[in-house]
């Protein structure tokens, strides 16, 4: 072996999540699969396997004309961890198989702007799978739905519901006008980006661990991992900066029943950090499609030389529809810690 | 110890974070401390302590009319990882003790609106401290200024440096008019929040690992934890959900040494959740402060009775300018796990 | 999904381990597939696949008379992580699907002394997978050892190279006897035990991170996870307790080129939680196999009624020889940590 | 700061544990402190201080003619995390001041054989705090003592009851002989170890989290963090290796009460990782404590030079007995991270 001793090593990922509920993730947007290992399913939970395929189905492209036309399978496989379609406390391992891959679309020595194909190949020493982003690809939410599925299904059970909508499309809130924006976007070979809302009803008071795990640390660091999300807020956000102390107090009172209540949610639903019982509501800002068709300034590594290059591809003119499964499914897995 | 056998008991906070450059926080407002043990100092590093207390002095309390008047100590005094001036590689533990408490400003059975005060007392079935918010005090910050400050000397000696700066204040972009907003707040018996823009230059090409610890994610689940924070934004942030991606487009070039380089950087400096090379860029929303001399609906708990009560405490009219420091102590404590 | 809420969720399990290289495994005994997916492989890394399969063929069965008829497949097939045979840097997942499965050998209702089956249906409600172990089985080490093979790779590219071997079966010290102590025992319908010595050697001064994540700590803690293991000890070990200081005084010396060397010993390379640059030395006590082909107590659960009963099956009459392999692998990923 | 870049940076350690029940320990031998942050613990719980302290003088040193006539004080004082003496969920600081250090007892230049010493100065390039093994002493067991009497008393409302004995000293398994082997070996200058076998009662069946988060894995982490321990064997342990299958089966059976219930235990309550509901029982091997009167092969590394000398200090002839407390904290610790 003394010949590899030489053999200059790079840089890792971490594709592992959770403490209490548990992904590790793994696949490449064009290798043989892509896949997820469950950890922490409760024996005897039964999923429902048919809601985890409709969860898919709101990812998967080509729902029409505002989505790529790429043609994925997105029919996961369960391969451990199941017996007469129970958890059996053991890991849960489901995978997919890859199928219509066009590797030829992707130049390793182009660069996309707005991807991270220039820092994975300092990071990675060139050795990263290049081909459509590889392990970086937006198709690895698949997997993440897939388990974000069952987090939804066990905080369902104990009544926590999560549902996410779009609220603006390149800065558009009536929801009649967004496919107009897509496909105006679309027909000048450019993208759009937008806002997606979540919502999670029936959470108990008193989930978060601060200072360091607070209910908004968790969420955050795991929206901040789909691909495209640049910004998220809690409540009011950014809005409540700009606002007055009085004007946005969540005032205490007492309802019909003798209940304690709040009488506001500016702050959606979390006060240093935990859970109040009120709805927990964020935000989360989706960039445009880095990818499009209109030339873009990027380099021909192979020869160090500047280029405008049009990225044709197959890609979405917007995420932010297909990313609305994928924000639900964040919600669920980092909410899933604290059954 | 029988009789103790049906004791219930309540919920538990973390104050723990990191797996390189680690804290563990500890202390309450108005206890007897408040400190922090720093694990991962490497030895042989001279801490330089004047600009520790220089971070210190930069978010103490008491800074002019725009801040609180509360005299708080911020002497802290290392008692252990220290051998003639250097780390020793062994746990620092450094702690400040509490002067000029007023604990009878707070009454345990007021809750105030926009604290943690209720579902904290839910939380840890009413044992938690609740004196001026016990463990979850922005006084809190303190430690974490400390550790910060140390966390960003090591990243200096590697070439990275962090600075965050007020860039709103009640949607007040002018800086000349941030004292104002404050006063007039103050005034009016109310509060303003505002936007800290941070930035941290220097940073190499490849920090993060994605999918789920990339640095965005990192960072955001430390800015949340800071109190008062709720929202975080990379780069251009909410704004690019409003635009084109052909507008916000990253381009690539060859600058005149040859060197590969960005045109342009919407993205804050990560893609893909590792870093580019470029600047990393975020801000943070900071909500107003909701202890305010107006009168606020809470309930008062003893009675079960909704009560109009004014908390007038000695409190900032707007934190945001002791916050500055705080962030970037956060940024540099998320950034120094990748030394 | 209302007829759900009141499903009874059991226990989980946790097959993940590391920081720096990790592994997530999954699969069971008589299920589809055995697995694991790798995190922390250096991009670049190019394994050498047939020393993976040379380290797999040591552990596999039925290489004897001394072991199990049992055909297992022990062909791993990587399906993410690698392009052109080098590691990405991105997860390697690689499984291996389950061949000649018996499930009728085992009884749910009869829990096999000296094995989980009885603790595990408690844990687990009944809902575990119960067929010859499940995920409890001792064939999940061969997963254990795929990703061992990977980590002693690494390992020697450092200059440390782990090896381990047999010195003790059924108490016997001499070799040449070894076969003979498992064929009598086997003649018998019984089963032996025995002891293993594993050493690495090369490893540099300090490595090793005290108190709580000391060399000891990490390497015990994976040694314990492999089935039929009972005991760990370092350098002298247990025999330490009987002798005097002096008498194991590791001294220090100097040699001809003037370094500063150990004289001894005695401590097994590591003291006080850290390497000292001496060879790691450390034996694991492994018990005989519980399932033997002579009656054993146990209890037929679903008539609560005490039963003799032989649990005939295929097993090893000694797992020791086929375990050598699985201790130099769980000594390479706890070491693989420190690269 | 410029001049500093160039300041080189050596390793570090790393003193926390626990996920549930936390530990960061801080603090050197002969330093100003030693303590400990023990986080987790549920508000409302109510800690009998009075029981800590009898837990902390069993460890204490100046019981007798065995043990070293160093005083020390063991005078933990709280210093946050209760209110009203019931712990309010935050992180529980405790302290300790050191007395009576003798620093001029330990030479830099010589190291001990036997102790990190060497190992620790290459380790942390000099750094690391050596006067009496500075975070590595053995004074650092008393935090952990501290907060495994936490842990005990949390236990022990669940039930589950922790307690040790000295099963042999220097060979001599006798207790009556104890006391004997130790003086002899001090009238001579020389120590002895010995054999702790700890046994936890009342644990119910199914804590441990297979395959790597086994109770035996978190129990053996923890213990081999113990300085001086160099062995750890679950039930019958390392006896096991020597036996046949048919001897130390665990047969099941049914007791008076229909009850199903185990005929044996060899396998220390504990089987595929999880507990069975039997005592847990393990042996812990305690080396001879190092540093003795007797002249020990070194080198003075100010000269690079072998010497014999005689590392007086005041130390224990055998740590054994002061042990025994610190085996149970360490057990309760590490069993606490199930309730």
């Amino acid at each position: 072996m003394s010949e590899k001793t030489n053999e200059k090593l790079y840089g890792t990922m971490n594709s592992e999540w959770g403490e209490k509920f548990r992904l590790s993730v793994f696949g490449e947007s064009h290798g043989a699969v892509i896949g997820v290992v469950v950890g922490g399913l409760p024996a005897g939970f039964e999923p429902d396997f048919a809601e985890v395929r409709r969860e898919l189905a709101r990812r998967a492209p080509g729902q029409g004309e505002t989505s790529t036309p790429r043609r994925e399978s997105d029919e996961f496989e369960v391969m451990s961890g199941l017996l007469d379609g129970r958890a059996t406390g053991a890991p849960l391992m489901a995978l997919c198989r890859n199928l219509d891959t066009r590797s030829r679309d992707y130049e390793p020595s182009l660069p996309r702007p707005g991807h991270a194909d220039l820092a994975a190949a300092v990071k990675h020493g060139g050795f990263n799978d290049y081909r459509g982003g590889g392990h970086f690809s937006g198709r690895l939410t698949a997997p993440v739905v897939f388990a974000g599925a069952l987090a939804k299904q066990l905080l369902s059970r104990r009544g926590v519901d999560i549902s996410a909508r779009i609220t603006e499309i390149h800065g558009e809130r009536d929801p009649d006008k967004f496919d107009g924006e897509i496909l105006e976007a679309k027909g000048r070979g450019d993208s759009v980006g937008g806002v997606i809302e979540c919502r999670a009803r029936g959470v108990p008071v008193g989930w978060g661990e601060p200072m360091f795990r607070g209910v908004e640390s968790e969420l955050s660091a795991m929206l901040f991992s789909i691909p495209a999300v640049k910004g998220v807020e809690f409540g009011d956000g950014f809005e409540l900066a700009r606002r007055l102390g009085g004007e946005v107090s969540d005032g205490i009172g007492v309802d019909s029943n003798g209940n304690v209540v709040y009488l506001a949610n500016h702050n959606g639903g979390i006060n240093g950090g935990i859970t109040n019982g009120e709805d927990i509501v964020f935000r989360v800002a989706i960039k445009p499609t880095p990818t499009i068709a209109l030339p873009q300034s990027t380099v021909d590594l192979s020869q160090n030389k500047p280029v405008t290059h049009s990225f044709a591809g197959r890609h979405d003119s917007s995420v932010v529809p297909r990313a609305v499964p994928v924000v639900e499914s964040a919600a669920a897995i980092a909410l899933a810690q604290y059954l």
